[in-house]
Order: structure tokens, then sequence, then C-alpha cells
């Protein structure tokens, strides 16, 4: 750590290690906290106050999300082969239910509860039956996610003294929604929640309601890393097309995401719909409702993940990186992938350097990707400024431009940015452009994010 | 940059973008410079001031090794499907060649000379042709490396003027060889040179001697990256051989090494052997000589490239990581690799933070490894102190251990630490163990990382 201890705290941005005070959140990051939301309707919720970390004597981390009748659900889960005991028992609950009758989802911040052998399992397990019991239901109805450090046992005890209190103190006011996503945070320096409200073609005139919450910030790539997610609508979804639906919506969104590459053991996605706006149930995929949902629900979780990049471990940039004209879309994917998780790529960003050779020499080692995707000599790379000014030229079909610099760094002093690289086809560029795209959202990587990472657990 | 900047250089690790003074080598850093060496006959070198980037007033950034007489030679290149103009100009002069009668090897530091087109092809052309023609020959003979900042010209009449005067400064002596070592350095902190002397079975009583330079230090990973290094002997080998020998001795050095995982445009490490020291040549593999010269070579370039790993950028810590008792070598590698290039990992050995969950989650999330080899509860990770006393144990067999956060701490404070991973045989662990080994070294993740690469181009 050396130097950087000395450094008082409020010369650079304030971030906590547990659920962050109102008053700390970085003046940039306001606009990203909604002021109120339309919430689906029988959902209840509540952020309560357990001390999982010793350290936390004050700030919520145990979130509790409930719906007044059963709902569909379903999930995706980390790829990690060390998967947390709450991802376990979670998965185990969704099979044994066939994604039908959940009724809650609880999480706590402050203890990954992976890694913990088969006590953690029982802990897991534990916290669910509890909320279950409040609610008097005997069946697991419960998805138990939990964040934090790896390795440690869960506080269980004080963790089930509390559960009751959060049942008690449920509500479904915007307080109550933005308090539980904040008592999901770990190194967050700000609450992510959206809600919105759309129609579906089968009944345009009835209103339904979609909201979600999610936390960071570190160890963010796909497939997902201590990143959790809620959803929840009170549409009327049947359980056999719920899967295919988040599905679709994480891998454009939650897996189209990186902060660090790392990916964890804990990462949860879940969607849940309780129809309580009543209509008639969605449950053909091939249905124009489908098409709808499945539209809105992948832009919604779009705009909610890109809340996670927004507030990564010692982010100050946002970028855009769009692979365009590949001849297939998956080796685009990881050419994308690849370009926003290059340590030099991203500290160029952060130094406010166009230091286009970098994203170049990404391009270039991506494994896996599909022969004749890259040829050097169609390859073309530029920046494109958020203002709407032109895009500028870094590269032209594999030659340099001359580059204004001047210009560079101005772009380059932006929040935000977009990097296109535009693959020509590939090989098969001189028949005409292959046409398929990826996106990927990514942030740079600071000295403030060594700060966080040196030291996580103190 | 923000803050940083304002802290003066002064308090921490001083580091120049060209090959730094000598003075300004870190007091830490020079017991890694040999203050005397034996270097193989019949081979010249030089270094010498060109200015190649206008900042460089006074430091040598050209450098020239000879051989009196014609070498085998054998090089391996960057896998990135960018490939640098001195890397195409090279392998087509191997190619050429067959291998034989290669004469010099000439390197610039400052320019990679990448994605400049044609131009840039005609340029690291002319630096070989200006360097055989010095030496009186008409055909091809000179292998050529650039490193530097990418998608920039080099200033070629600079440099093919600077050749004259690197030729007539050739020389035979320990400070010639330090100086041309320090002539490739970009960010490295101390020039990376080792010389050693061995016998071949075949003649006990000759002296062979092997000597070799190369740099980091940024973008290291395999499959290699601004990575430039030369290997010069006065054994006699073949050129059949030269290769197989050479691929074997990178795979298990310069190619087990990681400081950020981003993998450039120019690397290159070349192997000489002009025969200097007579005797047979070795121009069998199933020869005595052959496997004696194979573990020689292969040990050398271990130790070589362990100096890029102790200059990474920014790095305080010399990291080993062994995976043991897994059931095929290539997986074993490949989570050596991811946990070496993990941010969390690298930045919680930076903050001396005995997070072993990164390294568990490290390798849960390794791509491509084969089914079975991860099994949870047969793994096993620990600390290995390089004092000689016990490992300490994190988790065994899946189950984390009490750990003694004391003496965790107290590990972490040492420069150089083991990290090692018992794979317990993967799915097969019950019939016994699989054994399979892979070793990676790799440093942490420093503020420094970040400030040398937030604005390494100016």
């Amino acid at each position: 750590m050396a130097i950087f201890t000395k450094v008082t705290k409020s010369q650079y941005q304030v971030r906590y290690y547990s659920a962050p005070l109102e008053m700390a959140i970085p003046p940039s990051k306001k606009k990203y906290i909604p002021s109120s939301g339309t919430y689906p309707k029988g959902f209840l919720v509540s952020g309560t106050h357990v001390g999982v970390k010793a350290s936390n004597t004050k700030f919520p981390d145990l979130a509790l999300i409930l719906s007044e009748v059963p709902c569909s659900a379903a999930a995706v889960f980390t790829t990690n082969k060390f998967q947390a005991a709450p991802v376990q028992v979670s998965r185990e609950t969704l099979r044994k239910r066939h994604g039908q009758g959940i009724r809650s989802v609880v999480i706590n911040s402050g203890c990954a509860n992976a890694v913990t052998g088969r006590a953690g399992l029982e802990d897991a397990a534990n916290m669910g039956k509890k909320v279950d019991e409040c609610n008097g239901l005997k069946e697991e109805s419960t998805i138990v996610m939990s964040t934090g450090v790896i390795g440690q046992r869960l506080p269980i005890s004080k963790i089930l003294d509390k559960i009751p209190t959060a049942y008690s103190t449920l509500a479904s006011t915007h307080d109550a929604w933005l308090t539980t996503a904040r008592a999901i945070c770990t190194t967050d320096t700000f609450p992510k929640l959206l809600s919105t409200t759309f129609t579906l073609p089968s009944s345009p005139d009835r209103q339904y309601s979609l909201a979600g919450m999610t936390k960071g910030a570190g160890m963010i790539h796909p497939n997902m890393a201590t990143l959790l997610g809620v959803l929840c609508t009170d549409a009327p979804i049947a359980p056999t097309i719920l899967h295919p639906l988040l599905t679709h919506a994480v891998s454009r969104s939650f897996n189209s995401i990186s902060i660090d590459g790392d990916t964890s053991t804990n990462d949860t996605i879940a969607l849940l719909a309780n129809g309580a706006a009543g209509g008639t149930p969605i449950s053909s995929p091939s249905s124009d409702d489908y098409t709808a949902m499945q539209n809105i629900l992948t832009g919604f979780a779009q705009s909610l993940s890109q809340l996670v990049v927004r507030d990564g471990e010692g982010a100050t940039k946002f970028v855009t990186v769009r692979i365009l004209n590949s001849p297939d879309y998956n080796s685009a994917r990881l050419i994308a992938s690849t370009i926003a998780r290059s340590p030099l790529v991203k500290t160029a960003l952060y130094g406010g350097d166009a230091n286009w050779g970098r994203i170049l020499c990404a391009i270039g080692y991506t494994q896996g990707v599909a022969p004749g995707t890259v040829v050097p000599e169609r390859t073309s790379v530029s920046f494109k400024p958020v203002d709407g000014s032109p895009e500028l030229k870094l590269l032209v079909n594999g030659e340099p431009e001359q580059v204004d610099e001047d210009r560079a760094s101005a772009i380059l002093q932006d929040e935000d940015l977009e990097i296109v690289v535009d693959l020509g086809g590939g090989e098969r560029g001189e028949k005409g452009l292959g046409g398929e795209e990826a996106v990927y959202w990514f942030c740079d990587f600071s000295h403030e994010y060594v700060t966080i990472n040196g030291d996580y657990r103190t």
C-alpha cells in the first residue's frame, strides 16, 4: 500500500466496504439514483441491519423481497466451479419447485458463504427456511444469495434472528426499494435500482411494472462475478418460458460487461413474475407478447447492468466497445471481451492516453476467434465521441491515420467513450461485409481499483 | 492520473520510459545486475545512442549483436495476429536462410515499428540491410527487433545513420554486453543480462558459454509480449535442431510468466549458435549432448525470464504458482496462467492480503480445463514461504483451514512467495494422484503499474 495510505480519503472517491452511507455517495454518481419509481404490484421489500461484518454497525446488509402471491421464477448462476452455498441451495430450490411457487428472495452482504463446506450449505438453507417460516410456508419457496468475503462462515444466528425484523418491516414504497437495493451493496458506491412500466400487445391498456436491483462492483466478467441481481415484474409469465427469457436478457447485459475479468463464486440473477397485474399469461415463445417481453426485459437488464460498470471499482470511465462486420457473432464477442479485459487498454483509458496500439494488440491476441476473422489489412478502429461529433479514425484498413492528438485527448476527457472496431468482414470482406456485431461495456483501471482490492478484507 | 501526479517521483520506484540511467536503478534491483560474466567466443556487441524517442537525449537505444562467423539461428515470435514489421522481416530472413548463415541481431527500443504498413516493412528490412552492408554481406544475415510504442514510424534515417557507429564500437567486454542489454530496455528499471559456462557429455573438458539478454516489462504473457530476448552460445548446434531446442526452453520460461496478461505485436526470442568454441556439432535429438543442451538452455531461459517478472511494471512481489496432481499438464498450465492473470489475486498480493478465496475463484473460472480436473472437495491451496519454514495451509480438500492471519501476513511481507495448488488428481483422485505439474511465475499489480501504463506515451 506504501504511500497511498497516507493520502487522506477525502482526496479521492470515498468507498466503503459495506453498504455506503447515504452522504458518502459521490456527487458524480447521484444522478444514477432514482428519486421515485413505479414498482410491480404485490411485491414487498425491506433492507435491515444485521452487522454481518462486525465493523458494520448500522448499514442495512440483509435484503428481503417478497411476493404476496406465488411467482414463476428463474435464475442464472455463476459458471465458476467453486459454487457458493447459496448458489447450490437456490438452484436446488428452483429445480424442486419447477420454477413455480417461489415467494421470496433473501440476500445478505458482507460474507459470501462460499467455500464453507457442508456447514455453509446448512446456513444457506436455514436462511431460506427462516423466511418461509415467517411466511407460513413449509415448502422451500425462497431464493438465497450472499455476497462478500469468500471462505468465512456466515454469522448465521445474527442473520436468522433478524429475519423476522426484515419480514415485519416489508413495504412497497420507493424508499423501501432503495434501502433494499442498498442492503445488497458491498464495495458499490451507490445503490443500483431501476423501475419501468410497459404494456403488452395482447392488452395494450393494462400497465405492467418491472423493477430490478443489482450490485457490483469488482470481479465482474462473464459469466458473472460477485454480481447479484433481482428482477421483479407483475406481468403473468409461465414458468416454462421464464428461463429462456432471462438467459437471452442476461447474455446481452450482465454477461456483456467487464470490470476486471474475474468471475466469482456467487453470481446470481433471479427473475420473479407474480402476475399480480393480471392479463393473459405469456406462455408461448412464438407469441407477440413473448417478443415484446423479451425486448423489454433485455433493454431493462442492459440499463441495470450498465450501472454496475458505472460503479466499477475505481472506475472513472464508461466505455462501450462495438465490434462491427465480424464473420461470426461469437468471434466478435470474444474480441470485445478481450479488449474489455486488457489491463493495458484499461490503464491507457484511465490516463486519457489515445494509445490505440493496445486495442489492436488485444484484438490480435484474442483466443478462440474463428480463422479468417481478423485480417490486419481489413481492420479499422475509431473513437466515437458521445457528443455526436464525428468519429475519430485511428486505423483504417490496417493503416494508421494521422491522429489529431488534441482531439483524441479531448474525447478521452469525457466520462463516456465508444470504441468501434470494424473487422471489414474478415477474409470474406471482398465479397461483402460480414455484418455480425457484438457490444461490451467496461470501465477503466485506476489507482483506486488497486487501493480497493489491495486491502479488501480489512 | 488525478492526485498521483502530485506525488513526487522520489516517493516511489523511479521508472524511466526509455533505458534507465545507471544511477536510477532501484537499490533493491541492483543485485540482479551481474558485475562480470564469461561470454561466448566470437560474439561482439554494442549499445549506441540514437534518440529513437526525441526525449531520449543520451541513453543507448540501439543494440547490435554480431558473430564473427556465421551462426545457426532460430527464433520464436509472437502469436498476435498483428505482427510488427520486424517480426515479419526476421521470420522471412530465417526462412530464406534455412536457419543458417545468420551473423547479427539489431534491435531498437523506443518505437515498435508495429502497424506501420508497407513503409514499416521497408524500414525493418533496411535496418537489417545496413548491418549486413557494414559487415560486407549481400545476403540477408540479420535478425531485426523493435520495441516501444505501436503505430508510429521509426525515425529510420537516424537509425541507419547510427548503425556504422554501432558497428565500429563492437566489443566483447562485460561492459559492452551490459550496455547492449540496456539499449533494448523500455520501461525496465534494470538491464537483464546473464551468462554461464557449461560442458557437454561428448567433450567434458571443453568449456562452452551461453549469454542472454532480455527486456520486459509490461504486456508480458504467453505467447509473449513486448518481450525481446537474444541467447548466444559458442557451442556448435546444427540448424535443424535449434528450433526444437528453443521452443522447449521458451515454453517453460518466457511463455510461463505473466505481468498483465497482455500479448504484444513484437515479441521475439532468438537463439544464435556460432560453434566458435569448437567440438562436434550437436545434430541428433537422441544424443546425450542434445539432452544436456536442452536442460542447460531451459534452465538458463528460466533464470532470464524470471528477471522479467522481477521487473514487472510496478512489481513488488515475485510469485511462483505451482499446480500439483493435475490429471493433465495442459489443464494445470491453464489454471496457473489464470491465477497469474487475475487482477484480484494480483492486487491482494500487492496489499499483502491473504485473500485465498480469490485464488480459488480463479481456479474455478479457468476456461478450457478438461472435465473432472477441478473437484472442489479434492482441491487444496497453501502458501509456501521462501525461508524454508513449513507451508501455510489455507484450504485442505475443499475445507477452509483456520488460518493464522499473523503468519499469513508475515509470509506476504516477503518479496518472494510460492502458491501451491494441489488438485488431488481431480476426479481420478481416489485411484491415486494424477501427478502432472505446471509452474508459472508472475508479479503483483500495484499503483505503480497503473501510473506507468496510464501515461506511457508521454
